[in-house]
């Protein structure tokens, strides 16, 4: 295929037109496609449904200590739950806090302690002038919106193959005290897919930073969301990483089950140093009896043990990976050597992200949505939703049913070489008589 | 029975020595009582065994508008549990929000958010230098510790039987603008059991605050805990009275199944007006995807309705029912003429509040405890754990079977007596050769 930017510009306003006709007929089919959120299929869905049996009214509901997971109490969580989580997090059950149903909720919260009560013992960042993270981007949208609501500055790093640009985050926590934070997705990364090399975990877990308080907030959602049983990311465990590297507390980890059982009925997780667990524990104490005891059960009864969570996300692999592998080959298939857009081929997690042409994302996903295709709103992988180059778009195979996802990802390919085309024009100082419709 | 007060010297004497004899027989029984927390007891988690049954692996756990509950989404709660929810709360679905399984945490949270961001767009309390809360005593301790936290003054408000002393309300809340809130736990109030009266509602609600951002933070833990059926308290609905009243905004009604289903695995709830609904919810897309939707489904389907619920309440206070009246009959038995001791006698909620002679309560307490019987910590129905009479113990009758309920009473009321006997003769000037042991 003959790369765009070097076609004459009277084949290309050829080229338009014919795109155009394409992207009109498929206007006319009256779509309905949404591949907005990284949500779990229906299909998914289903193969948790055995967890609602394992607990019936003929079940004793009492935990291996002792505990009534009916009643009132169990703060941190029950111990079998913990062992099991612990397994999944790579971390010892003792280093553990069970939460509810949203890992988000115990991001939230803990931003939400370190400004009224500062973390271990610092002063709280309510009182402080400023307060700064650390963004890898594109990142995940969810992440910058806390930082938002809580007013607090958020700087850019990018991301590379081997995760954030480690000498300028190196640089930039030594240097500034008001820097409290990074956050990271280290595996299968939303939305690049990227996993954090070995030397990166590792200068992470040695990072000196000016603020004591500095925290590295890492969100390992995927940690064990992969794609093919014998092609898989390894992370190196960062608790003990940091550990080693005589920085303990360095480090807050989260993860859920949101997208291994139900998404909205899972169990979410902190593990940190006993020092950070301390502090944590504190305010959980004032804030609630326990969480769901009940559901931590239904969740250790359902997998049995950490192989039978391997096995269940083999089950969502097979989902998972067709979609995956549809949506590469229609990009390529369609996009290859067009020199118009870049994506990634992550081998876990829930996303591919696209690279468009510098000032082309914008338009493409307004394009899509034209024509009845919601994708993830251009922006959203940057702090504020502003993508200074306008290139990112974050796809999201894993709602749509296959056949779906194969209509959208054509739709989109179009929508990507019918922006390109206006947008060289447009340089060519062709785009007067051009508009985005079109 | 004589009262103690007017027994002579070498009566009460005599008398100190046959009570130390009973309690030294106690404590050879190597008992272990606890009476500390108003949990249910394990014949009432068995009531909602059934709960385990309504949802299977054939179940369809769509919702009724279309939501699959399984899956993120939901914020607010599903259409149905605002429905079941709201005629518990007595309010219109709209108004409310359904959230995870505890409502301590509601409160937390509307205390941390009101902390960092303000109410309805006044001034963050972070940045206040002074925030106080209205505290109605005896109370609850759970309320109290969130105030100590957040390090909010609290103010104490006597407890009278129609509820909180309601013009020195009036008069502080008008008169000082860092007054930011009231605690009421409305209905078979925790501990004194007392439900507010109409006057006292009505006035609640044509409160004028000097501060705009003024709350009555309303838990209504035991909006539908009834012992009897033919007995019951009734509590004006505060919602509809506000806004009667002109006055929509001024407050957040609590409240949650914990009691109701399980203590651990129930739904919480907040209902408030649209205003501050609206404001809750900004706080809410960024702190949570959802909560648990499938626990919601599984309420619905286990109740069915208000009236299935009213049902199953009736079989909680079948259960609860004779402990209460064993608690009454055994003080009655054991104290009634000696004037040492008062009581309340609640138609619903969780509580007995006792209230002994001055400067008692911890001493009976710490007696009890060294027999084995634990209660709740004398001075926890108090601010900073100050009771600044030392005369009130929470009596909690839930959790004990009622055999080891009575047991306990008794033990209770042997210390009660041993204790007044020694304050007696301590006032006397014939204390000098009594211990807190003996």
């Amino acid at each position: 295929m003959q790369p765009y930017l070097e076609m004459s510009t009277e084949e290309l306003q050829a080229l338009r037109k014919q795109l155009i006709a394409q992207y009109r007929e498929y206007q006319g089919r009256d779509l309905r496609l949404d591949m907005s959120r990284g949500k779990p299929s229906v299909d998914q869905l289903d193969l948790s449904m055995g967890m609602m049996d394992v607990l019936s009214s003929d079940s004793d509901l009492t935990c291996e200590d002792g505990t009534d997971c009916r009643n009132y109490g169990g703060l941190t969580g029950i111990g079998e739950a913990k062992e099991l989580i612990g397994d999944m997090m790579e971390v010892a059950p003792d280093n553990i806090i069970i939460y509810g149903n949203s890992s988000l909720n115990v991001m939230f919260d803990t931003v939400s302690r370190s400004m009224t009560h500062g973390v271990m013992g610092f002063t709280p960042w309510c009182k402080l002038d400023k307060v700064k993270f650390l963004c890898p981007v594109p990142g995940y949208d969810r992440h910058f919106a806390i930082m938002e609501y809580f007013g607090i500055e958020m700087i850019n790093v990018p991301m590379g193959a081997d995760g954030p640009d480690i000498d300028m985050v190196e640089k930039l926590v030594a240097e500034d005290e008001s820097i409290k934070g990074i956050w990271c997705v280290p595996k299968y990364s939303n939305p690049t897919g990227t996993s954090y090399s070995d030397a990166t975990v590792r200068r992470l877990a040695r990072l000196k930073p000016a603020a004591p308080d500095f925290r590295i907030y890492w969100d390992n959602a995927y940690g064990i969301h992969h794609l093919y049983d014998d092609e898989q990311d390894h992370l190196i465990e960062i608790l003990a990483e940091c550990k080693r590297a005589g920085n303990p507390d360095l480090v807050y980890k989260f993860s859920s089950t949101s997208k291994i059982s139900f998404p909205g009925s899972g169990i979410a997780a902190i593990a940190a140093s006993q020092n950070n667990l301390e502090d944590i524990t504190k305010q959980l104490r004032f804030q609630t009896i326990g969480h769901d005891k009940v559901n931590q059960l239904r969740h250790v009864r359902f997998f049995g043990n950490i192989h039978g969570m391997v096995e269940h996300m083999r089950k969502h692999a097979d989902i998972l990976r067709p979609k995956f592998e549809a949506v590469e080959e229609i990009l390529a298939r369609e996009l290859d050597g067009l020199e118009i857009g870049s994506w990634t081929s992550p081998k876990g997690g829930y996303f591919i992200s696209f690279d468009s042409m510098e000032g082309c994302a914008k338009a493409i996903v307004g394009l899509c949505k034209k024509a009845g295709l919601v994708m993830t709103k251009a922006g959203a992988t940057y702090p504020y939703g502003r993508d200074p180059r306008d290139t990112n778009i974050r796809i999201a195979p894993s709602y749509p049913p296959l056949s779906d996802l194969k209509l959208a990802m054509e739709l989109f390919s179009l929508c990507v070489k019918l922006v390109s085309v206006r947008k060289i024009l447009e340089d060519r100082g062709e785009g007067q008589q051009l508009s985005v419709q079109s």
